[in-house]
């Protein structure tokens, strides 16, 4: 079952706003089990709107449109409909009342605008809207289902969830989708492709795959459609324990999960606690860290050292280390997450030392160059990296590999 | 000049990633002086990206193709595009170099999936990737151009600044656009609309002007479309300067940069150097900081208090304050600025000290309740806030506060 999603409105084309109404929407239409064909912006003009209602309709048995329906002057789209399906508007007294009732529980009064949203299109099934005031409309026409609904996203989602997903599972026989991402970090795309390209090979047919590549994160998304959820589940879920296999120290979850996230349950669940010293870092890792709520259970803080000054007096980084080894060094990287343990009375540590550019590097250490190490009860490990020339992906690449690095040792322990 | 941006990938169809790459290409075409017409999102296949393309040169004068260009097999719009255009892959050795060289820049070596990546369209022009391996792509076709480029935001961007901006001003005969952005924090967006009423309703018809927020900082952005660059920048200028006057505290900055950008400049020309010591923040403002290429010059280093041990141990904080007031508070979080200074050994230095939930509150300081200090060499001053409910927000919220308070005291001195 074929579906297009319509955004309208200036503010996306000029790059004013981001559309996050269909990624929502896209998603949950995915998981009624439609395939959406495509997502089209276009401009708040009557000429636009018809052409792509029109050309939509040609492919799509669902045109989902969103935004158009405000109270105020530039919203054309209910006529450019009504013009389109042959109809005319009507005063709905369902709607006026629901207009009012929205209007008073705000202490507000309806005024001539308000009033105009009452009139609706006479061969059109009503959705109502209780987050606001424009309601949403339901056309039925030569086969295809067209919707109308408003941008606003509170009300878009609203509508979506009270009135649209009960109607399309009504109206339409849809099939089951089913999709499961393994979250993999510490190789970049093309290695990652080479490794399991065996495993590729070998997957079912009706299992498509995905490479979603962030830095230092690659999402694989592997997903089917069927009509029978369990063995969609089991099939996929089978092919994600092979990929465990594989790569084992790089795959960190098989949800969508951010990687602190992961780490957070593991401390927690074995009651440790963490510190971080960072260096060309900057507090990113303490930063993504204390993202996660409850944090402070488990994190007691961080000391950001960008000075060797501070690698010193807060690391107890010896002064003859610096001296000998400079302070991008396996020595100084390790003697910084001990410090931290240390200093800051916790279980494990994790350090970074590095040059994240643009300048600052030098032949024997170009920018990009970054030690990590982490330290626990077990010791303290410590691994050089070369990332790129861009200080903010470094900088992103480096904490990355460093929560991974206490992930792998956290497995281990 | 109209323009179409078409975004090729299931996973936006499928609602897993949000499109950003159209936002900020909409954003950019626009400023370049063309209209866009409409943004697509298709599916990752031969048949939609041939039908896509095809309807849009009908249309558009530019159309613009961002994803499907990465080294693995899920990645055919190369393929289409030659077919689309009766051309064929040979293999280009500048391209090949290129990625050799990116490649070995970061350690690693060329596999064939990357080789592959140097088989380039006969009959196109080449758009050199400096961030990535997989080349942007120019054609010419019965007066329309057509151009494919990497999804990979980083590679997307660089290809568009380094190269096709110089290529569709040459190509293209673009009407002058001229916009200046104000970047002001400190105001929700509703109380700065009621404070700039006034002078929003002087300005001269022909200034379109934008609201554009996000969490902590709002950009104003005023716009005109003509023929004289230098009229319309006098013209706009002159706003932005009673702008200054109306909300002087408020505006950071009259150009697209981020306010940590500003504090470095003031803190550098000064030759003052500046710490931070953070609790609810959680490293964030040490992360900002950091952001800026060459910060090492003016910034020391952060303490990360997250627990009221480490505040005591690392900034200072006496045992009895904290008994006393409780870890938010201004007798804390002053403590915890003027403890960093000496510790770190500073002339500046930001502290926080909040709630930013989304548990913890309490009646008296509910989750949002942030306190911020800045200390330096002419005293210490704090401010507590009161932010919202989610966490992510508050952070930013916290950290884009305690720069401008250290800005604001940094212009004052």
């Amino acid at each position: 079952m074929l579906a297009q999603i319509i955004t309208i409105g200036d503010e996306i084309l000029i790059g004013q706003i981001q559309d996050t109404n269909s990624t929502w929407l896209a998603k949950e239409l995915t998981s009624l089990g439609f395939a959406v064909s495509s997502i089209l912006s276009i401009s708040d003009n009557e000429e636009s709107i018809k052409k792509a209602v029109e050309d939509s309709m040609r492919y799509n048995q669902l045109v989902l449109l969103t935004g158009g329906l405000g109270p105020t002057n530039d919203d054309i789209t209910k006529n450019t409909l009504c013009s389109l399906f042959n109809t005319e508007l009507e005063f709905n007294n369902i709607v006026f009342d629901d207009v009012e009732l929205f209007l008073s529980h705000r202490g507000g009064k309806m005024n001539s605008l308000n009033r105009d949203q009452a009139l609706f299109p006479k061969s059109a099934k009503l959705l109502r809207n209780r987050q606001g005031t424009a309601p949403g409309i339901w056309f039925e026409y030569k086969g295809s289902v067209v919707i109308s609904i408003p941008g606003v996203p509170r009300e878009m989602k609203g509508i979506f969830k009270q009135e649209i997903v009960k109607g399309v599972k009504s109206f339409f026989d849809l099939p089951e989708n089913y999709f499961q991402t393994a979250m993999i970090t510490g190789l970049a795309e093309a290695q990652l492709a080479l490794i399991i390209n065996d495993w590729e090979k070998q997957l079912s047919k009706d299992i498509k795959i995905a490479y979603l590549p962030s830095p230092g994160v690659i999402r694989l998304r592997l997903g089917m459609i069927g009509s029978n959820k369990e063995v969609m589940e089991k099939k996929i879920g089978d092919e994600i324990v092979k990929l465990y296999k594989l790569i084992p120290d790089n795959i960190y979850s098989d949800t969508e999960v951010a990687l602190q996230q992961v780490i957070a349950e593991l401390l927690v669940s074995e009651n440790m606690t963490l510190s971080t010293a960072e260096s060309c870092t900057g507090g990113n890792i303490a930063k993504m860290v204390t993202s996660v709520p409850g944090s402070s259970v488990f994190f007691k803080g961080s000391v950001v050292a960008y000075s060797n000054q501070i690698k010193k007096s807060l690391l107890n980084v010896p002064d003859k280390i610096i001296d000998m080894y400079g302070a991008v060094s396996r020595e100084v990287v390790e003697s910084m997450a001990i410090g931290a343990c240390g200093k800051l009375n916790t279980d494990y540590s994790i350090s970074t030392s590095g040059i994240a550019g643009p300048t600052g590097g030098t032949e024997e250490k170009p920018v990009g160059t970054v030690w990590i190490a982490v330290s626990g009860p077990n010791g303290t490990i410590s691994k050089k990296y070369i990332f790129g020339k861009e200080r903010d992906i470094n900088i992103k690449q480096s904490s990355i590999a460093a929560l991974n690095m206490l992930r792998v040792v956290l497995m281990d322990e």
